[in-house]
């Protein structure tokens, strides 16, 4: 059960509702976001919601029977729109596109990605500072020094940023310098670090776990809503299956479900899903159509060169191709949903 | 390496090209399809093709890396097209749809899908006579009967029927019912059936099995071709993985990359690969966007009284907007490919 | 709910027992295996058993919640013994060793691997006549005439024989010169194959399909006894994973939990689970000390010359230490069980 | 490759050295562990490794062709041994057992967990002060004051602890309490932890990831190893499969084929590997005579009460029981070794 709170509640009318529900044996978690605040009650007794839900304080009560509640569509029907300033929004009517490198390698480099979206629209530009990578040998990213030089840089294009935060230590010094905080597919059950999260006020983009399900996908977005963030968007980047004939099985089945279970945008990355250049298009496409709210993917203008991930990353003319086969492709979907 | 005779060689002719890749230790299997004869040959050493190529009696020779060798795009770079007849194609440039009930169950049933499939222009009808099921206390289809008297009300209509054989023994007696036979994902790997399917001059769909690889796919393509028939479709209809949101996990990146391996036409089957009434319309439209050549899918008056898949199965009105959005959806596929 | 009917029931009797399960809307599938008949009976109301078990000409009466249910051990708490003749038996206190080269390939092969089966006191040679290969390219195996060799070589020296039948047509020809019929993981739910398997009077080993569940295989095996062969066995050979550092993954849990689901006899493959020679012993002492009944795996003289599977094969002095090693960790077994 | 430096090696020695391998363009790191001191040195150029090895200040030089370096046995053969103090240790010739419950909850449960242990001559006790949940709304753990308290009566009895360490800033408050680090499977790919582990000198235990594979699982401890720490152990844990009769697959191939890779005590965990009471015994046997060298299993006074993991968590009576089963199947596995 979520009970919405009325802002202007006092103390008392507080303390009675949460008396009345302790009456009936449920646990309580008071959540208090950057915009609202809740009541998450989680027990098994059954009562007349009605009974509670007159209570003096309560804008309004709702029962949600899956194990998720704050990111359930159970109680939160109108899909959540998240704001970066300067006019982008992401989520519900908006279709956004997300490029850049798998990793920030040079200034030269930044130049040249930013030039790119320039031309094709795009506001938000992805890129690493910090590179999870399997071996302890391999390039581990630029750190705090290149995210301060891309902030300048995109900041001064109006472009935002979004780039990907490995642990808590991590998150005050990049807080001035990214406009979204990016989970990485390793870190999606790193409970202190969505913990932590949640008391930004940034919004959060988290990737699927890389053997994860749906459902985990959705309690990780639930750690960070109930400590406190509301703006959250969910990624859908392959899963690991037995096929080795592409990096990874994208699950386009997961998007339309996605888009049912909860209330939050979602975002696919083809380029990790595929892990092949020649097919990243088929696969970004497919997520359009199927209903995905915004595509993430990787882009570099000699992908040959690349720091990481060059195998899977187009170059500036397919990124440009792709960009208008996937803004038709929403303006069909769009239709289809008239 | 595969090589092409000509359809006039004489045995001298022949002979004289065995006998030189015998020289160099090649393993030789006579394929002979119903339009065309060719010698497949597996073998380590390293030689000058062009010393065979001029031979008398071969119109082509190349050199296949792939493990299968038949049904790769790196001998036959035109794709593959299936005539029907009557003017129905699939492949190339055709988008084709099946549709119809996952199990045959009456006379009023087979009358409503034909007017159903009638009215929206559709051309083939699925239906399932044999049923594999887990369960040994499942309905298992009307059979052969069942088959008689869909023929007898397809056949006037106009509308081709496609139908699971699923033993050597059934192919016989369905051979003069059904004009695609269609090979289960429980049957992928039924070797004795893909050799005596490949001895029948009608068309076959074969299914991805059920934890299958695309290249296991694209073998069991190549012991129907190398038995003798060309005639033939893949079709991705979802794999298994931990996944549990949805009855399968649909492989999208398989569609793009079957597409490259294979000369054959690629079929998608989005009512088994998600299971879920509500989300096959999203799937659907996914897989023609990545570049499907058909799809097959599940419609049934009233889905709630299907013997089988009902779950999965489409009634007409949302059948009825999915065939618009599919077509919609593959013109502005053709318009990028231009 | 499964009724077993006493031997010298009367049709009358029948007949009223029938029309007593009709009475409450129950699927009734009568069964006759070459031991005993069954009434098994599917459906969803509640009835007193009692008023039915008094009936005359019913020896048992029992509910199985199971959906499977021959093969449950909910009804049948006795575990199966399949006595092979000749004082050989597999199941319940008896330790089982089949073992064998993949393919059988010539006289003096069979000849070599009988001396190394009697010199160990060894009953089962197992090996393949009809290969299932996923490239239609590779060797298929020696088929009828090397069976028949096998068969007389075998049986003069007091050895049974355990071959993989791949489809219906092979059922009569092999019926004389096996003494098991081994269901391959490929051909797992290849339910006409199973179903006449359940009409022959030879006990069947069934492996678990390449991704096949637990009761995916119990549903397998659930056909051939439904279908008339109560002398079953189950044999867990590893499952098809995301992990690539052995060929599959033995999935050591399903010995316990199949021994407890079911009545039948539990046999384990490690040769195929692993698929690496220098690990095949720590993986098949594993499946005993975890519980099966039996063990089936590969040895060739000279493993390096196998016509197939060679890297997982034994040579005939590793055989020796396994199956010593095997006998003592059985032993040890059977001290835990007092 | 790896370069194991003499201890007294003198600052133009070791420039020398280094001046050689920049040379031949390989990237060195250098690795001063609390025992060594190396140079892992990754480079793709042939070189007469001759020509290195005889510089002065190197005591030993290994070509390593695996990716991991400093875990893997190809130069380390001999196995490591980890030695916790007052005679406990852990690899090569020892087997260990530890056990305890999921969770810590009480004193009286920490006292009567203690005297269970002492009384089967057990030195180690597992247990969680912090809890990593799927769900924001479960119980997650004691923290550092059960901790505390646990190590008070835990030093008092001769016992060591284990537990998991969730976050780098648990690190520093858990060091004095905690005997071995445990790295959770959701967190073996937190790199940043690995890297802070490696710089503490107690030993650490890293679980294989939820869907981790063997190589990802031998790279994690490459992270550890080469920050600094020496004391690892690997855990094989279950893996995340399709099958739903167990919570996950115990990957019994993992044992051998990881005792093979790497020079380092492999651990098994029964418990989270088939997450079913009953069959965690035979499990953990399986486990032990396919080499583990140590298994860690929870235990609880009353499985039913426990907070977490009950339904997996063994009795005292079955924990007595199963400490017996190993230790006699773990001395067959030494007379095998023989």
């Amino acid at each position: 059960m979520i009970i919405q709170l009325e802002n202007d509640i006092n103390t008392s009318q507080k303390e009675a509702i949460k008396s009345r529900i302790e009456g009936i044996h449920y646990m309580i978690t008071e959540v208090n976001t950057q915009r609202n605040n809740y009541l998450v009650c989680v027990g098994k007794a059954d009562f007349d919601i009605r009974s509670i839900g007159n209570l003096p304080g309560i804008r309004d009560i709702h029962r949600v029977s899956d194990d998720y509640k704050l990111v359930s569509s159970k109680w939160k029907t109108r899909h959540t729109v998240i704001d970066l300033g300067d006019g982008i929004r992401i989520g519900n009517g908006e279709f956004t596109i997300m490029a850049g490198p798998c990793s920030i390698e040079s200034e030269e480099q930044i130049a040249r990605t930013i030039e790119h979206l320039k031309a094709n629209n795009i506001s938000i530009m992805r890129g690493g500072v910090y590179k999870p990578r399997s071996s302890p040998y391999s390039f581990r990213g630029l750190g705090i020094d290149g995210l301060k030089l891309w902030h300048d840089m995109a900041s001064k294009a109006g472009i935002k940023i979004i780039s990907e935060v490995m642990q808590v230590s991590q998150i005050e010094p990049m807080y001035d310098y990214v406009d979204i905080f990016q989970v990485g597919a390793r870190n999606t059950q790193n409970f202190n670090l969505l913990d932590e999260l949640g008391k930004v006020d940034k919004p959060v983009l988290i990737k699927r776990g890389i053997s994860g399900t749906v459902d985990e996908l959705l309690y990780s977005a639930e750690y960070v809503f109930s400590a406190g963030n509301e703006d959250l968007m969910l990624c859908e980047r392959g899963i690991r299956t037995y096929e080795r004939s592409s990096r990874n099985t994208l699950d386009i089945n997961a998007i339309p479900i996605l888009k049912e279970k909860s209330h939050l945008p979602v975002v696919a990355d083809p380029s990790h899903a595929i892990g092949i250049r020649r097919h990243v298009t088929d696969v970004a496409l497919a997520c359009v159509i199927a209903g995905a709210d915004g595509v993430i993917f990787e882009t570099h203008e000699e992908p040959a060169l690349a720091y990481s991930d060059g195998q899977q990353t187009l170059d500036f003319g397919q990124s440009e191709k792709l960009i208008k086969m996937m803004r038709s492709t929403y303006d069909l979907r769009e239709e289809f949903a008239i």
